[in-house]
């Protein structure tokens, strides 16, 4: 493994961490909060292992789909626990594992918190905190990518490995061109949101901190309530609305940018995201309906937490575990779908459930006609078959780590329900669980060192399509040649 | 599709129900108990369908794998349609639909009941329901081939269908020798445990039954706190032995007679699932030994739920929903895992789990270095590229009717833990879920029917290894040519 060029590009991104660390500095500043060495010391590390790059220059700066993926899994830890040190240090979160938590679940856009009371906290503190959901949101290396001059075949390896994220690389020929195409659609949508927040009376540090939460589709808010603070329908909807749009391939975005809304339009997995957060929305209104003897009510509540949860966002207008189980079970199951490929949502994705179902359905009819030919197709064209065995290969890894982190977090001795829905929150990015503890009025400051680092396991392998971390763990990694 | 011969074979097959149902009349006349009509109606329904086989025979008696998939799927769906008469038409089980949850529930050897008071129940009734389990354990198709004078080609798609439960064909060339081979190492255990149950005081019919419920896997008891109500360690301890038994690939005991005992001794398989039983028990009896104060009680209790649970029979010992979450989170997870292949065991099969872990542990060095060539290996031989494909296969649709199920279930709005794990356990063929209600010491009286419906159709798709099922519901399957 070239060791030296995992070194230089890490030291590079800790660089780019001591860079975007002044943006809540000077929100510290600007609200006169006084706490700045909180910021500038992380800033001062960051930038110190930063300025190593220059020295590490490695000769050989090739990069393999081993590098990729230790770059990859080390990039995020190094960054959550360097972006962990504001809270810890201005002592509004006083333990440093929770702390980590919290920018793990942070920078992979979970939204999962340890805290009990977030109101009062220090303005420049819950700024960073919402921010690593906007930096998480596109990928820590697209960013990287995004600002560096030049592209070349080496830094594919990275994008590919950091596999979740707005997909560059296809809209451009160009990585660095294609990367700030996405950032600039990106940056549009938070600012048209924040507009259209302020609009509903929200206030000014609110409406950013909740865009950069809906943007990355994250999750965390500013208010023990979450949204439900604000108790406007009008904020509701808007919040509704970009959720969905933040879990839509950004791809889409770009399709209508350059008018072929046919491609938009005759999109399948678009089209099936639509059409399961229809149908989870129309089911779900009827089944809480009892619960407010109000038909708009109950379809603002039931649009909002579908949304919230397939985007795997994570944010809460109402107390759902308290819904009837049918309508909790379909909010568990969207925590598994997630949003489509190439957004900032989390989840397994749409268009593996698509996949997943299409391929089953070829293969029962292949059992009953072994000699015919069935192809799975997707969006009219074959799929290949290296997609179908990546896709069978993923879903088994996920098993494993769903399987492995539930029997280490039933040492909790929590009840059931919170033990399984720990592990699939964190796992899929969304945020809240099932059950009172960890449900949308619950935290989980109450579990275990021990489940806390299982869990930010999960949140980075949820985040990293499993693989980069579990190469991380995997003892041929590293080997010395 | 060759509805000829398929008729042909169900009328078959229903004939012989007709003659297996003489016994429970036996034991009802021994027993006089006076209800000999709730026997005798379905052993005449059942003789006249057998003896229209005589009429229906077809000229063309190919069965390709299609014919193979609804044969073997509709055949255990009457036998307990027919299976289900006796308990109904006695009064013993009030409602039919309940009367069929129960005979699925034997057949397919799942062992969980509708049954709020089973003690004091005719004894007919009582023997017909645990005789389910040992007719089920071996597979319904098996027991056919086993009497039949001679095998052709056309069996052998029957028995690949109706796939779990011990492999004949592998043994002996002649399927109908093997067949009997298998029946006969069956019975013999049968056998050896009845008497070791007698010897340990056990009432004669109690053996007989429980020997049944053991054999099959299948975890129906005659009393209502199962075997916790004999109050026996001796007894705990051998039906412990033989639930682990009757979980082994049944070809090993074979090995056996033949003296090639490094065949058994050298069974990844088997090493496998006895290592887990090892770790298992003694996680469980640390965790568990505050509730008992005593080492040898909570080494007894864990040893048998581990082995009821692992080998998917269902017996209880303990109310193991109030151990410790630790200790249930292993149990639902040896509920996925179930025995060995070629067992009378369900679940996934332990021979799954070892080529999931290691065909993920490959993918993940692939990943690494993607220009080497890896292969998995079980028992020192690689494994074929089709099976790995097939075991994906059987993965997705597992998911895919797991997922649905559940939710179908939530509709019931018990508390979430019953949910899902009433969908585990029916299809895992186990018996008991966690939670109060279909814990050790509930059942499943309180589901909905169309509750029972979806379980029914769950303990059919665990049963038989899914993909009969699904080709009944496929509506391709249904095309006339």
């Amino acid at each position: 493994m070239n060791y030296k060029v995992i070194s230089y590009v890490l030291s590079k991104i800790m660089g780019i961490e001591a860079i975007v660390l002044l943006l809540p500095l000077m929100v510290a500043f600007y609200y006169r909060e006084g706490n700045y060495l909180c910021f500038l010391i992380p800033i001062l590390i960051c930038a110190a292992i930063g300025v190593l790059s220059l020295f590490l220059k490695p000769k050989d700066k090739r990069i393999y789909a081993k590098e990729g993926f230790v770059i990859v899994g080390l990039a995020w830890i190094f960054m959550s626990l360097a972006g962990a040190l504001p809270a810890y240090l201005s002592g509004a979160i006083p333990s440093y594992i929770d702390s980590f938590f919290e920018t793990v679940s942070g920078f992979t856009t979970t939204g999962a918190t340890i805290l009990n009371a977030i109101e009062g906290l220090p303005k420049g503190v819950l700024f960073w905190r919402s921010f690593t959901h906007w930096l998480g949101g596109m990928g820590v290396l697209v960013f990287l990518i995004a600002i560096v001059p030049k592209s070349d075949t080496a830094t594919m390896h990275l994008v590919r490995a950091e596999s979740t994220g707005p997909k560059i690389g296809k809209l451009t020929s160009k990585l660095n061109v294609s990367a700030r195409i996405l950032y600039t659609i990106y940056t549009v949508l938070t600012v048209i949101l924040v507009l259209l927040l302020l609009i509903g009376g929200m206030p000014f540090f609110d409406s950013v901190v909740t865009a950069f939460g809906t943007a990355g589709t994250g999750g965390f808010a500013v208010k023990n309530a979450s949204i439900a603070a604000y108790n406007s329908p009008y904020i509701t909807y808007v919040i509704s609305i970009f959720m969905t749009l933040f879990a839509v391939n950004f791809s889409m975005f770009y399709f209508m940018i350059l008018g072929k809304f046919g491609m938009v339009f005759r999109n399948e997995e678009l089209r099936t995201f639509l059409l399961i957060i229809f149908v989870s929305v129309g089911i779900i209104s009827f089944n809480i309906y009892p619960l407010y003897n109000n038909a708009e009510m109950s379809f603002r509540d039931a649009l909002f937490q579908v949304t919230a949860t397939i985007s795997t966002t994570g944010f809460s207008t109402a107390d759902f575990v308290k819904w009837p189980y049918l309508s909790q079970g379909i909010l568990l199951m969207l925590m598994f779908f997630g949003g489509c490929a190439g957004s900032t949502g989390g989840g397994m994705k749409i268009i593996r459930i698509i996949m997943l179902v299409k391929s089953t359905s070829k293969d029962v009819r292949k059992m009953l006609s072994p000699r015919s030919v069935l192809t799975v197709k997707v969006d009219k064209k074959p799929v290949e078959a290296s997609v179908l065995t990546g896709l069978k290969v993923y879903l088994m890894a996920y098993l494993i780590v769903l399987v492995t982190s539930v029997l280490l977090i039933c040492i909790n001795n929590f009840d059931m329900t919170t033990n399984i829905t720990s592990v699939i929150t964190c796992l899929n990015n969304v945020g809240p669980g099932l059950g009172d503890l960890i449900g949308p009025t619950g935290n989980f400051s109450s579990f275990s060192v021990l489940s806390k680092i299982v869990l930010c396991f999960d949140m980075l392998a949820g985040r990293l399509d499993i693989f980069p971390v579990l190469v991380l763990l995997t003892p041929t990694t590293w080997k010395m040649k």
